[in-house]
């Protein structure tokens, strides 16, 4: 550890488009095996497992699972499992359970009982000697390397990286353009100094809403969760759907809403959106195509040449960076928040 | 409407031990005819789709088929459909989609798609003249009768009672045990008048934490958004494990918390949850057991008799009163909340 706050947290932050590099170079040939043994297998229902920052990598690839392999997927409740003891007719079913640790209890119960009554098992950590990826019957590495910071950065884009790889290679497609991310991720990360500056614009925020549909969802959950457990603001995040169905209603000048309004589908389902939140005089901060972010209170406009499912590696950066200097910003140490530690053994 | 602020979602809460009189009474026949259906063509998979309030009774019924009936379950997407046009194979597939309204348009696309790629579909409606009823192959009546206060209250209950009922004749268990809730919810209500002091223990509160697992996370959703949507504070709900995972550190004196912890299974999971709070010197409210709330700062007991997956569904009714009142100590009107209508309309 060292004495200044966030180091770590900046140097993880930093690393990522090297380790998307090897997630590309080093890890492909595992996901092309895994890929085919899954196909092999021909699952008909897919449901993913994980907890925090995890859940959010998770909830991206039900997502991919969805749009590309037209499945139905799901998101396992550990709980049915570890607190009622639910014994599932698992035939057919793929069950990914995604953790940067690979040590949590509660999910390696999860798969030893999805394996037991029939799924297809397969962990997705960043530690090869982990109790998830001994357990499940098959692995993949996301290669992040050491995660020394408690907030999860570098381990989270890797492990989207890898499940949107596995599912573009079971569903046959070409993969080329994750070749193009290193470079994006790096430009992107470039043109991140004027966040120092942004991130006092909330220094006194208490509370802050997140928003994004389709793949950008789990971005704005991952971004919650991030200011939430690195800068103890109250931030909450809706699909852009949800927020009109109640939520929006808190929403007023006083609760910044940070939107992610990326190239894209994604981008376009929120131009409903936005009108709503200017309506109710909100300020907001959008990460997305310039077009989008020209309309918002403030922003960081993304490159326009990235694969539309690979935008929520670029979009990311910006939030990491945010929750980074904010925490800074507001006294506190991103590297080691409060009432926190990295592996959570909840059973 | 009235000009008695909150005259409407008042009215509605009393009036539901009447509908769940009436749901156990005159819904049974519909629900056995449903649950033959479905236990003929027995699906494999089972997919919930819904938004807002709604949502959380899917997430009920979730936990429900996958600990009675150990199938794999989801909740499924709408924009993987709507944003993105997947095509999915739904074959196997049982597809509930749950709304009050069933006039949202989200949720109709994707029963008629789903339905189209070979789902089963079935409506939870409370309006059996919608286009969600009128779509999707099966339907049932939750039959709540008009709702009016934009904050949904009887139809909520409703929707858990009838899934609750749905996996239980599926499952071929009993359910003369939902024949008590009537009286028990009578129970409950009567003994509510303190919740009007409660309320001003919250009246200048920024943002809440509410918190459940097991069948109670739904409620804990619940809880957060129903705060949220009446009484504009922001509100979030975590499950007990996910809390520990990242969002304690937010958890402060100043940041009340509302725990359930039921009578049960879900209520025992908590114990590990509760002096972890306790630790970061939270304010919490407790809402269940006589002895998990004694262990709080303050809060509500409530009978001790219920059916464990029943318990949902008194558990919400302090949950729906504090709101209640806390919107109308803070100067509202819960009835029409602003910047909200009853039926959203995305797309």
């Amino acid at each position: 550890m060292t004495d200044q706050p966030g180091t770590l947290m900046a140097a993880e932050i930093a690393e990522q488009p090297e380790v998307w590099r090897r997630v590309v170079q080093d890890g492909q040939a595992a996901v092309d095996e895994v890929a085919r043994v899954v196909v092999r297998r021909a699952p008909r229902f897919v449901l993913f497992v994980a907890r925090g920052s995890s859940d959010h990598a998770a909830l991206y690839g039900k997502y991919r699972v969805e749009i590309e392999l037209g499945l139905p997927a799901g998101l396992m409740s550990p709980s049915s499992m570890t607190v009622y003891e639910a014994r599932p007719d698992y035939r057919d079913v793929l069950v990914v359970a995604v953790s940067q640790s690979g040590g949590s209890p509660d999910l390696v119960h999860a798969v030893r009982v999805a394996r037991a009554h029939g799924a297809l098992t397969l962990a997705v950590t960043n530690d090869a000697e982990s109790d998830l990826a001994t357990e499940a019957e098959l692995h993949l590495d996301v290669l992040a390397g050491p995660e020394r910071s408690v907030a999860a950065t570098k381990s989270y884009t890797a492990q989207l990286l890898v499940l949107h790889l596995l599912v573009a290679r079971w569903a046959g497609q070409p993969v080329e353009a994750a070749g193009e991310l290193p470079r994006l991720g790096a430009q992107v990360l470039e043109r991140l100094e004027p966040v120092v500056t942004t991130a006092q614009r909330y220094r006194f925020a208490a509370r802050l809403v997140t928003t994004g549909r389709g793949y950008s969802y789990p971005s704005a959950r991952e971004a919650a969760l991030k200011l939430m457990e690195t800068s103890y603001l109250s931030a909450q995040a809706f699909s852009g759907a949800d927020l009109l169905h109640g939520p929006l209603a808190m929403v007023d000048p006083q609760v910044p809403v940070l939107a992610l309004v990326p190239h894209g589908r994604a981008g376009e389902a929120m131009a409903e959106v936005l009108p709503r939140l200017a309506e109710r005089g909100a300020d907001v901060l959008g990460i997305g195509s310039a077009e989008a972010v020209s309309t918002c209170t403030t922003g960081f406009s993304l490159p326009a040449e990235v694969d539309e499912p690979l935008s929520p590696l670029l979009e990311i950066l910006p939030v990491q960076q945010l929750a980074l200097h904010l925490a800074v910003a507001r006294g506190g140490d991103p590297d080691t928040p409060r009432g926190l530690s990295k592996v959570t053994e909840t059973l």
